[in-house]
């Protein structure tokens, strides 16, 4: 059994947002899928550890705000790699709320789904909510991220708790030649100065040593200081 | 509430294949995710109605064959638009079995993944499927085709009983300039002059009314008779 026949799946790049009481919690994740059409039901599989699992729990409401491709990782790093115990992920994010409260991302996104929970399906490590689209709109034309996409261009990361994580990508990624690379200890993102971060305005062609100070990781936000040779 | 927004969600195309005793059939679904990774476990949401399900229901078993993206319509259209009960929708294709005697695609596809049904929850219209993973191959090096690609690229159409089968689709696929343009009564596939059926050796350019007669529907294979203009 080879597992690399997941990678040739494909998948979106979503954040899903929830609430529970007055807090709201967002998180990325790559599997949120219709699974019916009449009426509308949307399929989603949540780590239980995350916190948007215990909001979307209590609430029985989330939302599905899709990834533009041209977003910038840092939106990624925000709801993907920072958990809400720790930090507001909603900081400087754009976004506005449903009838119900629910808030979905406005900017680098290209349209939202609101969901109310049907059904919930003990997977293991994960649970799948399952429910009807009560809510959405598009937000804008364009096309959206895939997670191809995210890995290959953007060169993201895959945190622990997504379906998704595997040992074999970390594997793949350090088996590359590693001249220059440097990677980050808190995301696992790899700095690649034939690639640079345009979006954090380093030049493709930087070597690592010449970075300032005060950049951080596109992905995480971990200052510079959190990245160790490839 | 706007159903487009569900246009932006990201799918793969796959061809999902499973038995019962001795026979075998096989679907088309974009909705084939990876749902936990310690063990992998993968969901599919397959139509009640269709010979699949009920394959699937019996044997507890299913392949995932993950469609490249250049492969033709042909493909499609055998798994896609035409049912197990009238037709051997394996007729001319290549496939190998699993062990367990579960065929999967070895022609324009990239890997495929062999799952044993744990769960199966009942979602209204479709079934979703969750198993383990139990088998799988990387067969070769590609790009998987995305459903966006499939609509925009390919021109291809959705049957009835899929789970992204909306009505808005039709209907903007109708209030396009429509000239030249015709349309199977049987699975909603357009030609478009402009655009050719390359992949039936008709060159862009040709009008519908100079195309051979004995060339049929890439998508579901029905004759050149049963197009009207569109």
């Amino acid at each position: 059994m080879n597992e690399k026949a997941l990678f040739k799946l494909t998948y979106g790049v979503h954040v899903i947002t929830s609430i529970k009481g007055d807090r709201m919690n967002g998180q990325i994740a790559n599997t949120a899928i219709q699974v019916t059409s009449s009426p509308v039901k949307i399929a989603v599989s949540i780590n239980k550890d995350n916190l948007t699992h215990e909001f979307i729990k209590a609430s029985k409401l989330f939302a599905v705000s899709v990834v533009a491709e041209d977003a910038p990782l840092s939106l990624i790093g925000q709801f993907g790699f920072k958990s809400g115990r720790d930090a507001d992920k909603f900081q400087g994010v754009a976004y506005k709320l449903t009838s119900n409260g629910v808030p979905y991302i406005t900017e680098h996104t290209l349209s939202y789904i609101e969901v109310k929970v049907l059904q919930e399906v003990d997977v293991g490590t994960h649970t799948i909510f399952i429910g009807e689209m009560v809510d959405g709109d598009v937000l804008q034309e364009g096309t959206p991220m895939t997670y191809a996409y995210y890995h290959e261009i953007k060169k993201g990361a895959v945190p622990k708790t997504a379906p998704t994580y595997n040992k074999l990508k970390e594997e793949a990624a350090a088996s590359n030649d590693s001249s220059g690379k440097y990677i980050c200890k808190i995301c696992g993102y790899v700095y690649d100065p034939a690639v640079g971060d345009p979006d954090g305005g380093i030049a493709p062609g930087t070597a690592f040593e010449d970075i300032p100070d005060d950049w951080v990781c596109p992905v995480c936000g971990a200052a510079k200081s959190n990245f160790e040779k490839a």
